[in-house]
């Protein structure tokens, strides 16, 4: 089907890219930082470099000084994935590491304190959870996408 | 480093897997269910169901039917996802897409409204960017995690 899900899968890549995002949310820059940070092949990591460019979720920056010439910077649309890495490690913090053993802490910078988890709320701000929501086919849905969001029946249930 | 989002990722397994959880909070819970949507060998799904099962995101329930005797059902590890899905289909519906193009809607079902766009906040309630975060070594860092996350001067900058 045409989805959400899908696309964002798509202009990720594989899982390599993403951690080559979360690298530049932390601050990395330069094809360098990335490398000490992800410990991957040249050739690798350029061509994942490359994809996140054409998908512009990063500029390549020719920044021109000594050494490396250019910096991979998160354009709007990368900086636009912030929930996305949030949304991750915080189900990691609480569902794979536990309470207390989390490896990173987020903080507001201004106040220091950690952020809220995010949540899936109705309009009112009630959290929700998957059987309070109702999916239907959207302005660009396909043929396909309205089919399979179409209930079919089901035999003794 | 060991981060949340590295073990989401390992989690996941791969782009499929994500898939399948998808499909599941759209409510398929039988293997025919998910090969229908997806279209992928049976092998493949099979193995993918696995190791969903494995990471505890789904369980395997016996419902001793004719036909299919299991179905997948989500655990509150799985459930626990939401956000996760949530926070992509909105970064595509935003920056693929394009408003006016989403292929699905996502309805609070008591009102039929749309659901605010998940945001990180502050603690009192303002959004915050990237810039504004802060990221810091958690009780579970390891030295690797401390080492990248400690600003390095950088000549120039």
């Amino acid at each position: 089907m045409n989805c959400g899900i899908g696309q964002a899968l798509e202009a990720f890549g594989d899982w390599w890219t993403l951690l080559i995002v979360r690298d530049a949310f932390f601050g990395a820059r330069r094809f360098g930082d990335f490398e000490r940070s992800l410990g991957i092949a040249k050739n690798v990591l350029s061509a994942r470099l490359q994809h996140l460019t054409d998908h512009g979720i990063f500029e390549r920056v020719d920044v021109g000084d000594a050494g490396e010439h250019y910096e991979y910077r998160l354009t709007e649309k990368g900086e636009a994935l912030l929930p996305v890495l949030t949304a991750m490690r915080e189900w990691s913090d609480e569902w794979v590491f536990g309470r207390g053993n989390e490896p990173v802490i987020v903080q507001d910078r201004r106040t220091g304190r950690r952020l809220p988890k995010l949540r899936v709320t109705a309009a009112d701000g009630r959290a929700l959870t998957r059987r309070e929501l109702r999916t239907v086919p959207g302005p660009g849905a396909s043929q396909e996408t309205i089919r399979l969001l179409t209930p079919r029946p089901r035999a003794g249930r």
